[in-house]
């Protein structure tokens, strides 16, 4: 342990009270990016925060809410971490379900509860007081550091890929890391090393210009509704194998070490597949179910519609159907890449049926599990948390997460600070106050096993 | 021409104002079965008018709104003939569409304006007043005339197969005969000799016990909407062939006066096509639409709902999804055949999912065209109408009419009296008041005509 380490831990410990009362500033002040309220006010908030905490601050022009980027980058030759958080939350609706007011943070039986303290104020806050804990105690850092908050993730993030394409020096780093989300079993810290991507397409099957009389029509004239089905019997096999010429043409197989990770998590399947009432899965069943979700890439309907579809009986032949279609990517495949495999097949298989996509999808992001700097950041939360870190090779999900590995090309890491229970989106969000401590104490590690020289050269 | 008619139609041309002044009568009498509106007091209208035309009432014991039955028997050793039709009325909204007023009886144009007009009292008031001319006229009639009237047609006619059981005695005839519907070409008057059955069913397709983030599930949990795609496919091959074993067993083929018929039918198959937007049917396309819609059953889905179906996308694998199956059966299909072989597939095909009838269905009926009454049917409306009746095999839509050809055994004639373009259940419902005197005209002939001793020996 590092003597610098050495007084940052004391001094995080003795300042509880302090990084408590900044967070709950934070958390006072209202900042719902969908109804544009007290958006403005918490990004001054957050610089008047970066800049107590020693960061010099800018915005990074955009067209949407504010962005912010603190920098201290005094530490030359030494890694650079970007961390990526946003101080925008999710509407507090439905307000009677709330015990206590969203806006008033209130710590019950060990936990803060407010909206916005889990998603995302609390995860990003440790950075910041991480990084305040440090200079106060030795005045200046083992690394660099810079944090990127944005105020429109809890809308898409719409501008986040345009603002960080147009600064990629400003953005340059080693790493990004990003506390978000809650892990997914309480007993361990856990680090995501990629996520999946997605496209989402809908099918316009058309037959006569009107609804027409079943009895005059059925049989005889086309129905959508069969089109669709058989369209799609034609994108899946019976082993939910996707038929679609080249669809697998750019799936990259997981590595060794990724395979084995996935042999480590402390997840069952059985007891998982049980929790949502079933005894098995689809096949393919020979690979597991966390090899499936991380490294297969999938086509599945989400929703269909078309005909009657009330209470009874109408004996209707329905002039058109709609189906909705969810993909989820592997790398190195791609949005327009599938979608252009896609639209062929409907094209060639779906007599009367048009596409759709229904927004640009996302890239999968993919950073190895034996990068070094994963080791880094194992280190880092094993310190913090007391307890061996899961690594999972890929969140079954779809993130921006592109943004950083694609766009900027560095190594990711999505390292959850929060708990399974936090109710993210939901009344009664909240965040233990325990993990407050243990996130600002990881990032202190972080800051310190970054600034070891030997990971220069990795 | 028989003595007997010869006095009989002059009498009907004689006395049209009365006819007009009693039809109006229950036409200003709201009969609105749907809503329980004036359904007993047009009842008691119609049993004054059939008293009026010599008939003797009574009324059948029934379940819903009064089944009244006129008989005149005095024609011993002669033909007797049941007319069937009914005295309730589509609810007349939208009011507000209606150019005069639903239940004020107006003439525009040579037109009558009014609900209920066409659909049914108009026509079977044609009935009513040819046995009040003839009558009137010569005081007996040529043949047996029962006329059954019953007050449910317009809400399904519920009771009308067990009223019609439990009066088998009663309703015993030699054939029965329904004017209602309009033909289907003005310049033809038709005869209808069948309709086909139906079978209504709807599967419903369950997966995991709640929706699901796709991004877990998708491809490794079961797919609602794909099951029932899969299951369809199984049902229908490319051919639009029904492949549910034992399907078409039971299916007759026609007879070649039926396809006879179908050949002389005045319909412009690629026009009708192109109304409704369309260049040519779906597959086998070797056998005519006519032949198609008659004699072939079908199977065809008729709506389909299943997981997020609104704007947008919503990454969803749903828990479940239903689809509503519109079946049309051919003499001798069955519903209950039919549904228990629809059933053993989709038990045998259908993994998670479970089927349910919507109601009973309908048995198909069936009078061969070559029927000798048939002859006597086409020679009243030749006469009536002055023009060469068209023979259809088949209505490809489903009625209750197996009441009579199954149930009390009995050729049954569907001899629609009305126009194309009555706007049955619409707004402005009219019938062409030269349409009323050529209905009249059309049932005095058919009572001459069954009362030649010739017939008897069919």
């Amino acid at each position: 342990m590092s003597i610098a380490l050495e007084s940052a831990l004391p001094h995080a410990r003795d300042h509880r009270d302090d990084d408590l009362q900044d967070l709950f500033t934070l958390l006072r002040q209202p900042s719902i990016s969908a109804q544009n309220i007290g958006v403005q006010e918490c990004a001054a908030l957050e610089e008047a925060l970066l800049q107590d905490a020693g960061f010099t601050t800018r915005r990074l022009t955009a067209p949407g809410h504010p962005v912010i980027l603190g920098e201290w980058l005094e530490a030359p030759g030494k890694p650079t971490v970007l961390f990526y958080g946003h101080y925008d939350v999710q509407p507090p609706d439905p307000l009677d379900l709330w015990l206590s007011d969203p806006f008033t943070p209130t710590v019950r039986d060990g936990r803060i509860y407010a909206r916005g303290v889990a998603d995302n104020k609390a995860q990003h806050f440790s950075h910041i007081a991480a990084v305040r804990h440090w200079l106060r105690a030795n005045g200046s850092l083992p690394c660099n550091v810079k944090i990127m908050l944005e105020g429109e993730e809890e809308v898409g993030s719409p501008h986040l890929d345009t603002v960080v394409a147009a600064n990629k020096e400003l953005l340059a780093a080693d790493l990004v890391y990003t506390s978000d989300g809650p892990v997914t079993d309480d007993r361990y810290p856990e680090i995501v090393f990629g996520v999946r991507g997605d496209l989402y397409v809908e099918l316009f099957a058309t037959g006569a210009n009107r609804d027409l009389h079943s009895g005059h029509w059925g049989g005889v004239a086309p129905n959508p509704i069969l089109a669709l089905a058989r369209l799609l019997t034609t994108m899946i096999d019976k082993q939910n194998h996707v038929t679609i010429e080249g669809f697998y043409d750019n799936v990259r197989q997981p590595t060794p070490g990724a395979l084995a990770a996935i042999e480590k998590l402390p997840f069952d399947t059985a007891a998982t597949i049980a929790g949502i009432g079933l005894t098995e899965m689809v096949p393919p069943t020979e690979r597991s179910y966390a090899e499936r979700v991380m490294f297969q890439p999938t086509l599945s309907p989400a929703g269909i519609i078309g005909g009657y579809t009330g209470p009874g009986s109408k004996t209707v032949l329905p002039a058109k159907a709609s189906m909705k279609i969810d993909m989820r990517l592997v790398p190195d495949q791609t949005p327009d890449e599938i979608f252009a495999k896609v639209r062929a097949h409907v094209e060639r298989y779906g007599e009367g049926i048009t596409i759709e996509r229904s927004d640009g999808g996302m890239l999968p992001s993919f950073t190895p599990v034996e990068h070094p700097l994963g080791d880094v950041v194992r280190a880092a939360l094993r310190a913090g948390f007391g307890a061996e870190p899961v690594s999972v090779p890929s969140a079954g999900g779809s993130l921006p997460d592109s943004v950083w590995t694609q766009t900027l090309g560095l190594p990711s890491f999505l390292v959850p600070y929060g708990a399974p229970e936090q109710a993210n989106h939901s009344p009664n969000e909240s965040y233990r106050v325990e993990r407050l401590w243990q996130g600002i104490e990881t990032s202190i590690h972080l800051l310190d096993l970054l600034g070891d020289a030997s990971y220069l050269e990795m």
